[in-house]
């Protein structure tokens, strides 16, 4: 990254250079008798040696003109520059609608590109996003603050407990929903924590994300945010859910457990998916209507007093079983303390016999481990064979059809909010708290692969 | 376990053991004006506190007796020893058939009730497996044998370089395929492995397992090994490939590639599916068909000479990432001398920048950093987010579209048979060499879920 310029090389890069264009910049490029005018955008991935400048055009879109002995640039006019505004409330206007509090994480859905390294970042302020979506204000009274600032691969289980707390004073306050944008890469394992580090909710708590930057023209934030406004003024239920897109056309929104959702594509805007169960609600945020889809668990009700249990212990790992997987690792974590194990194991729940005993003796110094299934689909049921009762022997829990994330987050919340006491986390970790299992895996839940 | 009989408790564990009956006992059991008879079977899971004795009826089905005061109990035969036949080779007819090995490693396919602990148990012999599907001699000429007998959750990287040695004298012997019986836990690593330890393929290697045990009713286990023998014994492709039901019914099988296919369910017969790409072939048993359905890279071709290169490194990790993952795991397995690191990264390729430092040091040590994501469906990104780039200045090796377990897979083959030097890593994990990387994603590869 050094010798280029904002990721172009070579030759377009000297003449950007040497003409003082910078990234943001308004210009206008001559190419015999064509002109392209259009922002300077910086130059993505690795395909910076072709000599092509990349400007968005006014309607949004960006190309690529090829740089010949005949190209001539000009600056039009300098970048404006962005200044976040930080100002933390921002009031709308019409005081009969629901009031909801959107609270800012940081992520894509609240991200621009960054002009110096030429990728995304978070940098939009709230502000601006409330801007962003007019329509906004039709659904609901806006209150809105930036209450982190970071991607949501760095989130850690300290956050959770900041997040539930921010969350926890927005319902004392009275608000009728909670949205809180979230980078959608850990938004699950988030919205997993708040379903059990809230309890008695009296709204809904709605995570929302984007899966490409809201300065792209193919940005789905405004539809996702538009469908997560809806949901947490006015459904029926008082969960902890992920509201995003339904299917990659702007055609409906799907309300996700938080405790059955897992990211399950890098790009697709229909990413999340709920794993072993419905979702909770199908959400047209056109017609503004919240079609419910399964059973819900926890109902609005603003007379609830919401109880924060918001501790979670950060001495928990997550480990995956596979062929080769080494014993010392399950030793070095008992070494080192760790608080609880969460096994991502094979097919009904298994790993290696080779690490029975290193397992016994995790549970002998009262280290709870759990297992899980990494097939994600179906349940664990350690009964089926001899591993598996041997395991269970060794004083393993069984993970039912949990998600091995929200296997991850429920352990770390009942070492950190309830009790390490070995048998009561034994008793906890298999009862049903948040919808986290779900007692009848009927065969519709299971996708439909394209097979030909 | 101790003070129960074979998973009876109470009141019924107590007749059972006065009459002496053993699981596997035919017995009669009379009951006012009803008789049943059948063989006794283990009590399975939690239910054993129930007064109820379970028999497998001469159909097959297994049924729960109440008992109460008027039941009778009689044994009608002693249960016939069960003596595991070890003869190494057994051969059938019809030799102008294509002559197919089946390569027997233990697991459900080949599974019994353990009447010792009543659990399912590698157990029945190649040769009853042979008898048990007549059909398959319609197909092939059989040569069968054990190489192995272990649960697939216990199968090392030194267990593929067996598995791989004895496919490679197979070929060399001169078969025109190999089907390879395998426990379905870790049968996609194996297949996975196979396809990078065989270069230059002449025959397909099928690897075939089931989801129910052979003594089941419901079991899988003879339409997948019928389809498996189909697809050794005709395919036009010389692949490593898993035969599995294609869904719940016996209506079809799929093969798919090794690479790309993952036990998406821990019990569906149809839990096998092929991510970010197509199923190779269908099979319809029954009609002898196989139906092509995505592009083949290695074509039969039995004049080619087969490369053998098993050997796989056992110093690498495949680690995940979640929140609040701690930093000192990374600095455990460089400490520790660890080979290679696999992660299983969040969205496009992401783990906590708190971890840079750790993986520049691992790189700097010459240990091959590999990111694949969590997601499972799509492609690992690391030019879109600020996280990915740092991640690739670090060193790190983007791990394309491959499944986290290929990926581990690759690694282990890659260290194990063609070097350590990291920009050869580099190079060849980055290359697609068994189609473990599909260039073009479209959208028709992502499920269809059921939302509605």
């Amino acid at each position: 990254m050094d010798s280029d310029y904002f990721g172009y090389k070579g030759r377009v890069a000297e003449i950007l250079r040497k003409k003082n264009v910078s990234v943001g910049d308004r210009i206008v490029i001559k190419k015999k008798e064509k002109v392209f005018e259009g922002v300077l955008m910086p130059r993505e991935k690795l395909y910076g040696d072709k000599p092509i400048i990349v400007i968005k055009l006014n309607n949004g879109y960006n190309i690529g003109v090829r740089v010949d002995e005949y190209t001539e640039i000009f600056i039009k006019q300098k970048r404006s520059t962005i200044t976040p505004s930080l100002k933390p409330r921002v009031r709308t206007q019409n005081l009969d609608l629901p009031k909801v509090t959107l609270l800012s994480t940081g992520g894509t859905i609240v991200s621009k590109v960054d002009y110096e390294t030429g990728a995304v970042r978070p940098a939009l302020s709230v502000e601006e996003l409330i801007e962003f979506i007019p329509e906004i204000s039709d659904i609901a009274v806006l209150d809105a603050r930036e209450i982190l600032n970071v991607f949501s691969e760095d989130i850690t289980p300290r956050d959770w407990e900041k997040i539930a707390r921010e969350i926890y004073e927005e319902m004392l306050e009275g608000v009728d929903g909670i949205v809180v944008a979230h980078g959608t890469d850990m938004m699950a394992y988030t919205a997993a924590a708040m379903a059990f580090a809230i309890r008695n909710k009296p709204v809904p708590i709605v995570f929302v994300g984007a899966q490409r930057s809201s300065d792209r023209p193919s940005s789905d934030s405004a539809f996702n945010l538009l469908s997560a406004f809806l949901t947490a003024s006015r459904a029926p239920f008082a969960e902890s859910v992920v509201v995003m897109h339904g299917e990659t056309g702007d055609t409906y929104a799907l309300a996700h457990r938080g405790v059955k959702v897992r990211k399950m594509h890098t790009s697709r805007r229909d990413a999340f998916q709920t794993i072993n169960d419905k979702p909770l609600a199908v959400i047209d945020p056109y017609e503004k209507k919240i079609k419910i889809v399964n059973k819900i668990i926890e109902e609005r009700n603003k007379q609830k007093e919401p109880v924060l249990e918001n501790k979670f212990d950060e001495k928990v790992a997550l480990i995956k079983a596979y062929p080769g997987f080494q014993i010392d690792i399950i030793h070095y974590l008992v070494d080192k303390k760790y608080h609880g194990i969460v096994i991502e194991g094979s097919g009904l729940g298994h790993i290696t016999n080779r690490v029975v005993d290193a397992i016994k003796r995790a549970v002998e110094e009262e280290i709870p481990v759990v297992m899980t299934s990494q097939c994600l689909f179906g349940r664990v049921d350690m009964y089926v064979y001899s591993t598996g009762r041997r395991l269970i022997e060794a004083g393993v829990i069984p993970g039912n059809d949990m998600l091995p994330e929200t296997a991850y987050v429920k352990l770390s919340w009942i070492l950190g909010s309830k009790t390490r006491n070995l048998d009561e986390v034994r008793a906890l970790m298999t009862t049903n708290t948040a919808g986290e299992m779900n007692p009848r895996l009927t065969i519709d839940l299971y996708p439909r692969w394209p097979h030909i």
